[in-house]
């Protein structure tokens, strides 16, 4: 058994944003030599989250405009009477979509179906931040 | 280490319904002939998931009802403008509740609780479509 | 290739609670002598799931708030017709957040981020549970 890891590095210029990582995920695989597997793409933080969708990048604002129609600000969070980020929406938003995403290898590539595309999303952004893939497998 | 990959197919007759695959997901690890690992059950798409929850089935209604109050058709989804098949809702109920599990595998069996049942969800259906079972172990 | 398996047992003092599991889930890591892999942390049930989300305890109310607004008691649920316990909300709840987590093995370490902690999320409680602990690596 082999394992791979690595890590990217994403700065975003706003504070919620919806960032395509399929591309760099799949340099990470290709390094890796790895061909028959799985593949974690997990976000180090928690108020950002991995998630598969559509590669139609328009569907990426009606997804942060639900997450803000569900979870909306300044709805009295406990959290944010504790901490001096005051962001208990961008950590609710993360659980509800999705932290982190395991696709399978095989033949060398991740077994994506036609439109599927891996996005980064950022619910507390404007700083480095850190998603970490690790591959097992042989 | 091992690796066992298979798909399974499924053509729904409704637009939105949810499928029982456990006893297709079951025979695909019996065939792998993994006792240890992990098991991977992954939708290709972007528009249908895999969950696990109760055996009951009418809780499958409660599910597709609950997604669709909270994510309604109609509502001015900026997918929908760009996209002919209109099915922003679709792709946001999937991020929503799941779009793939891992289950654990011990002694050749998954290691599903009494009630636990994996479930293929559909919100784009009435054509072909596919699951991957992935399984990585010894 | 090894795996290690080991089931951690939780009884709630209340129907719904939040429980972190961090601590006991790096214990069994440790116990497995695993250095490289993946950890799958697994609810056995469709009534609790596990999640990886902030230190900050006070935003473990936030999160059965925001649930129990999407998901509020009472509403008709089919399941609710059809099961003793009639806890449709319950079973719901896990598939919005979160049923399992997939965490990166790096060193025979959690590669937790700085604030990133592991949450068993408990919907129907007081009564013995069981989360599985699968680690798979070398």
């Amino acid at each position: 058994m082999n394992s791979f890891r690595k890590v990217i590095s994403i700065k975003t210029d706003k504070k919620e944003e919806i960032i395509n990582i399929t591309g760099r995920v799949r340099e990470i695989l290709s390094k890796s030599e790895i061909k028959e597997g799985l593949l974690l793409v997990y976000s180090m933080h928690t108020s950002s989250g991995v998630y598969i969708s559509d590669s139609d990048t328009s569907l990426n604002d009606d997804l942060t405009d639900l997450l803000s129609d569900l979870i909306p600000e300044g709805k009295g969070y406990k959290h944010n009477l504790t901490d001096y980020k005051k962001n208990a929406p961008g950590h609710l938003k993360v659980i509800l979509s999705s932290h982190h995403v395991v696709v399978p290898v095989t033949e060398g590539r991740m077994d994506l179906g036609t439109y599927q595309t891996i996005y980064y999303s950022e619910f507390d952004g404007m700083r480095e931040k850190e998603v970490l893939v690790k591959i097992m497998g042989e």
